[in-house]
């Protein structure tokens, strides 16, 4: 006989796997009566109600009583999945902020904290604005940190297979930071560190605009333009961590891009580097002759490179995301045109549904997904299994 | 009661299963005993020994009586798939000819036929070499079109789901060819046409160059330049089919690079277009300084596209293939210190070992997978189910 850490349900062999598949019928559809979780796992009525109770007492799962609402028969009582059971943490560690997102086990936000962070900030500044962000986070919701089950932070650059950016790291001296030492000294979950552009990716084919899409090319369109790829509803890292960095290459003309906007004549001095490419596409937007001709240099160079991508992959989908994506408006129809003149076959072009917030959504769907292994993988033991925290 | 058609095999339900699991173990290994059998596949003995022989009745197995070199015990008898129970057949229909290979079951070459075309005939006249090398392999192997199981055919350019090549094709007149339709008249089997690169890819990947790779960029050099790509040990075709084109771009210098070889000052007048880049890659070996500055043009190019491929995808390995394999020697060095140049990180680069054989090979080895999936994949009918060729 084993049993979970702290779960208080039995999970030896066949009854650990069946009360999983309960748990997952539960996790991945609306609250089910016996009967009905029965129907969803295929096993008998007595087992899938001895294991439904099991997991109310481990903390894995509510009981609905019937409401007055029952007007046929035996009203039933319904179980629901106990999305607080567990917690999860996403990071985004930008060029210029850390965003921090705390979810449920369904991946319901719960909590997010953001502070700015200067361009030029060195490691031990960034380090120490995201201590705070985690600590105002637990504090706000009343969390331990061993309250939290899995953690994943994204960063700019290829993430190699210890974590680190030392191939390319646009945030000065953070090739040698070790990010996720750093923060296993908070947490005693698993942490990962991913590249941002993937994680975005992740984001859009989980829930933004790339849902329905299998193969997907997602561009993240700021000062720096990245890519992240999902092929086979599979986001692919390659070999080393360093799929999709196609802006490497200078004859792709991604490096030059983001310049046309930077150096747009007329943008006035108050307006900061920063802000000049938002200050461009506003003014594009109302007709300023120089602002156009900025941004069609920029989609034309953007195009070559998304060009290069949509015809290595042939994806079904390419989303326009990042900081850049609230120009959409003005870049889709015109980088449509140079994708048809570019490519043997145009691939939809979307614009992000999910902003500012693609990257730290994406690392807490890959937290998921990391703690999905854990749990329904049988294979796997468990050297951190997930507790609940209302057990007995 | 099901019985597949003329095999002689019940397989029905469970039954079916077990059949199937008895023939995999049997096909993927050596010869074997019934004990052997039943510890490869977890069936009892009594199971495995009834479906052993039952397919010995079907013809999907032979017996091998115990030698006199047993000496412990009493000998067994052991079963070996029979391979030769069905065929299937590869083309490759290229600018400059058309290559057969007809195998049998494990892969294994049973014969092969090629037909030299001239670059710029019509598609009859290809048509007509094509139906040539098929009704010589036929006769010369004694088999009959009906013994075929599964055809596959490569051909230049993206390949629809139709199996024309519409986008592109460098075959004049090709792109109209329904060439799938044009083998139904002859084989009653499953017939599937695919891109050159991508075959070429899937037979490196099988017992070329690339087996211990999941992760491999495959490019076919020769006067045009493609690629295939296996990401995950599977071979990607894209959404539309036309992944790898890569070289679609003019700014990966693809459609530039044969073109330094070509136009090489100092190529004999005797020397005929389509044999001008074997004599550079020659004369540079001797050390002729123009070639030498042809073949340093034609790798720097090369590269560019190889790049853009390999920052996209990140693979583990590189497979420089095709017709301009044979210059290996002498491209490799500087195309590895190009990609250095270019690349975050530098994937290992190799010659391919099939050479000019590697396109039917693929498409051999896309024929038998097809195959495999009418015959294992039980959650399919069988509407052209396959036929042991020596069954009561």
């Amino acid at each position: 006989m084993t049993e979970a850490a702290g779960t208080g349900v039995d999970l030896s062999g066949l009854r650990e796997l069946n009360s999983l598949t309960v748990m997952r019928a539960l996790r991945d559809n609306s609250p089910a009566t016996v009967t009905e979780l029965s129907q969803r796992t295929g096993l008998s009525r007595p087992a899938a109600d001895v294991i439904a109770q099991s997991l109310v007492a481990g903390g894995w799962a509510t009981v609905i009583e019937p409401g007055s609402s029952s007007t046929v028969g035996r009203p039933a009582r319904r179980y629901r999945f106990r999305s607080t059971a567990g917690h999860v943490i996403g990071l985004d560690i930008g060029v210029h902020k850390v965003l921090l997102l705390l979810t449920d086990l369904s991946g319901e936000v719960v909590h997010s904290e953001r502070r700015t962070v200067s361009a030029d900030a060195e490691p031990e500044q960034r380090l120490a604005a995201l201590d705070d962000v985690i600590r105002e986070s637990l504090a706000a919701t009343g969390l331990s940190a061993s309250e939290i089950w899995a953690v994943t932070a994204g960063v700019s650059g290829p993430v190699d297979a210890t974590g680190r950016t030392r191939l390319f790291t646009p945030i000065p001296g953070w090739a040698d930071v070790d990010l996720a030492a750093h923060l296993a000294r908070t947490f005693g979950c698993p942490v990962v560190v991913e590249n941002d552009c993937k994680l975005a990716a992740l984001a859009e084919r989980w829930k933004g605009a790339a849902s329905d899409a299998s193969d997907v090319v997602y561009l993240l369109a700021g000062m720096r333009i990245g890519a992240g790829l999902i092929i086979d509803g599979v986001l692919r890292r390659g070999h080393g961590g360093a799929a999709g960095e196609i802006g490497a290459l200078k004859n792709v003309r991604w490096l030059a891009a983001p310049s046309h906007l930077e150096n747009c004549p007329g943008v006035p001095e108050s307006v900061s580097a920063d802000d000049a490419a938002a200050w461009v596409f506003d003014a594009a937007r109302r007709g300023d002759k120089n602002a156009k001709t900025a941004v069609t240099k920029y989609v034309k160079d953007l195009a070559v490179g998304a060009a290069a991508l949509v015809l290595t992959l042939d994806p079904q989908v390419v989303i326009y995301g990042g900081g850049f994506s609230r120009s959409a408006d003005i870049v889709l129809e015109p980088l449509h045109r140079e994708l048809a003149r570019l490519c043997l076959r145009v691939p939809e072009l979307r614009a992000s549904t999910l902003g500012a917030d693609s990257v730290a959504l994406g690392a807490v769907r890959l937290a998921l997904n990391e703690l999905d292994n854990r749990l329904f993988n049988s294979t796997l033991s468990s050297p951190s299994a997930p507790r609940g925290n209302a057990v007995s």
